[in-house]
């Protein structure tokens, strides 16, 4: 339903989980090293923003996703890495509906709109992301909820 | 240099890094099992989105950004899942430079603005993200390059 705000899930980045993202797909200092981080614009060592991305899909899945019929998605409109996250971390998913609708090509789907923001333990906001979601429909016939 | 089209490295995804990935990060099925992605639009099992964008990162952070002043980024414009890649599937980077301009509140930082490409074997586009990057000035009084 457009406009509803619902929060899931919860997920804590340990300092273990990620240097080894970081080694693996974002080795750069400040990723990497507490005083690199430190000197750096993050302020500390802090999560690749690739990381935040993943974790946040993690708890889309977990939250909803997996009790629907995700059939994929073409992309994100618009992802803002806003506040860093640090070790101990323990990051929500809120998630907003910001337009649904079905697909023209193909009716059996509908084309969700999703606005995910993972937010910190002090509720700033650490990621910002639009994504569109296809997600197959139980009745194609009818108006999606 | 605003214009310049630059290719970078390589990575292969083996069917072990997809499903690695997508169990910790997107299990969704068609990212998990041969028959879900087959019967899924993607047709075949296929990588997380995200695995994709973490593999760009890394090409990214290996062809030219470990020998800049990277600073970090506030994200990303747009980020278009074009085609899906599978298992022995190896990518390259291809980068785009779109815009370069110096920071007025920061003028010891540049701000530059990518298209990363991530390209199939066929040449075809899999990921296809505009990010803008932070990044330190040796000169910040000259004009950016």
């Amino acid at each position: 339903m457009v406009g509803e705000v619902k929060t899931f899930g919860s997920y804590e980045f340990t300092r273990e989980e990620i240097l080894a993202f970081a080694r693996e797909f974002d080795p750069q200092p400040m990723h990497l090293d507490e005083a690199a981080g430190a000197a750096s614009l993050l302020g500390g060592l802090a999560a690749s923003g690739w990381h935040t991305c993943a974790v946040m899909m993690r708890l889309v899945c977990e939250g909803f996703l997996e009790r629907s019929a995700g059939m994929g998605s073409p992309g994100v409109t618009e992802n803002k890495w806003k506040a860093p996250v640090f070790p101990g971390d323990v990051l929500t998913l809120r998630r907003t509906v910001l337009e649904s609708r079905t697909s023209k090509s193909r009716p059996e789907m509908g084309l969700v709109t999703f606005r995910f923001e993972m937010l910190k333990p002090d509720r700033s906001v650490a990621l910002d992301a639009v994504c569109v979601i296809m997600i197959g429909r139980r009745n194609p016939g009818a108006r999606l909820a």
